[in-house]
């Protein structure tokens, strides 16, 4: 079991690269300060569909066939799609993904998804089970709010603890041929719940989890802050990182400027209404997708740990007063760039 | 890239025994044909909970405790849960697991969630990421029926070719070490669509998919329906199973009494109101750990192939008028006994 480096942490054996990544993004998002790195950018919410969770589906189809198209294969190549998102049921993979006809995993870890995905799909290719595996997840701000939250047109005031969720769906090949940045180590989160029962404070229901995260792939792998160039958390927002920096320092580890969020980098809040920042499947997935895989091809990054973070909610959970349990997934990347 | 035999099917490399298994089921799945071998049956719905939510996480927590338990390992060795369920956000699982604090996967597959907690697990083992596995899956009549169909007080009368979702979890335990059936190969599912729309008729909606797969895993390992005991899928029901038997002649496969299916076990449709049979994922979660496994690990079945089979439907899918596209997992169980 050499590739156990301790209870949370495996590291792979083969070079998995990512090969190519794509990430479509909505009409906020492209106004954002990402807005010039993703693949496309869909001005309509509906994206031509009768709905908006078919508009998800949408997405999701288009940032696969693009991920996909810029790896250099073609779709039949795909040994496996690994996707979900944070649907009922999952509707805007199934919706999504069905007409590819390729073998698929559903996966559910709310915003946590591309964590997942992405973990379970290298494990796969470095286990022999297959050459080249699609992940993905998305999200979409009108859906989720619909779903989760309010009637759109009732123009609810949101807290300012809140986040937006990010309309997009992010996507990227993993393969055990060819070249791109490298899947290293893989840290599968332990659900984390603190007993924070508010809703609108997702940041604070997730930051726990992220703290734990971090801090037991630190001690797994022997590591500090310093030894990567980024530590990227997926949706805790300005709220939630200023508290695992908090936490991450009880745990003993000294998290400086190379912690980001995703959340705070898809918004910038000083000219949008966002609130804490970015939330949803679609924000870590997306981020990582357009922003941090070009610079892990550059070489501008040579390490990273990134780390989607999901809140373990439903409507009914919360309304029968339970708390918000918070998950975390991290996946070291390196540029396999000499510097 | 010797594991794949070909575009669906995986053959595993290491000996992955299932080396424990519990079901915990309701009661009317303990009046039904296989209730004296549930390990424990609960007849109060709530099982001592406020709502019938928390019962069903309840059920999960409970199966997991006494799989491990049997399996003579305890919580602590597992190295991942594997989890699913069909609630909105798979609260069922959530809530069930979140106290064992073990690094864990959360999927989505509707009823074939089984299928994939176990052949995902069975990869993370035979791929050398862990020594032992946890994998389950959960349903509950009540949770379901008011999330999906109608409040259970106004005793809507249910077509004849609905199916009853059983009330329930299952959990198995697969490890690298230790004795008890062996799993052997798996045939990942693709999403079939052929365009059903009746949300009632779950079985006509899954049988494309059911079909499809134990005839791509028969293509792809050489094989007959003659070289298994048993083949069994997870909820087709009475209808649902005629339909992949005449799918599958189409196919140029002939499948005869060796071909049942959980949702006709568990329930007697004799003397039990539930129409077509079982259905959820607890329906062959329960009836695989709870009848199939001891069959296996008495040598009595010597090989079967397990279909657990999905729905990918959401409330929101059906009120707009999409179709109901099916899925199904196969995962090949041997009993390891020589005859």
């Amino acid at each position: 079991m050499g590739k156990r480096l301790g209870p949370q942490t495996v590291r792979l054996e083969k070079e998995i690269h990512v090969v190519g990544a794509a990430g479509v993004a909505g009409k906020m998002e492209g106004e954002g300060p990402l807005g010039e790195y993703f693949d496309r950018v869909v001005i309509d919410a509906m994206f031509g569909e009768d709905s908006w969770e078919k508009a998800e589906s949408h997405f999701v189809r288009e940032a696969m066939e693009r991920a996909v198209e810029k790896s250099g294969h073609t779709m039949g190549d795909m040994n496996y799609i690994l996707c979900g998102d944070l649907l009922n049921q999952c509707i805007g993979t199934t919706f999504g993904i069905k007409d590819f006809s390729i073998p698929c995993f559903g996966v559910f870890g709310a915003c946590s998804t591309m964590g997942e995905t992405m973990s379970l799909g290298a494990m796969l290719l470095d286990g022999g089970f297959a050459e080249t595996v699609l992940a993905g997840a998305s999200s979409h701000f009108c859906s989720a709010e619909k779903q989760f939250r309010f009637p759109l047109p009732l123009g609810i005031q949101r807290p300012p603890v809140s986040a937006r969720t990010v309309t997009g769906a992010g996507a990227v090949v993993l393969s055990r041929q060819g070249e791109g940045p490298l899947i290293r180590e893989i840290t599968t989160g332990k659900i984390v719940d603190l007993g924070i029962k508010d809703a609108n404070h997702m940041g604070a229901a997730m930051a726990p989890a992220a703290a734990a995260l971090i801090a037991a792939h630190l001690r797994e792998t022997g590591r500090q802050v310093k030894d990567y160039d980024v530590i990227a958390t997926g949706d805790l927002g300005h709220i939630g990182r200023e508290l695992a920096i908090k936490l991450l320092k009880q745990e003993g580890f000294l998290a400086d400027e190379r912690y980001t969020d995703c959340g705070m980098l898809i918004f910038d809040r000083t000219r949008q209404d966002v609130h804490a920042g970015g939330s949803g499947c679609a924000c870590s997935a997306l981020t990582f997708a357009s922003y941090f895989y070009p610079r892990l091809c550059r070489g501008e990054i040579r390490r990273m740990l990134f780390v989607p973070t999901g809140a373990l909610l439903s409507t009914t959970s919360v309304q029968q007063g339970l708390s918000i349990p918070g998950i975390a997934h991290g996946i070291v990347l390196e540029s396999g760039r000499e510097e």
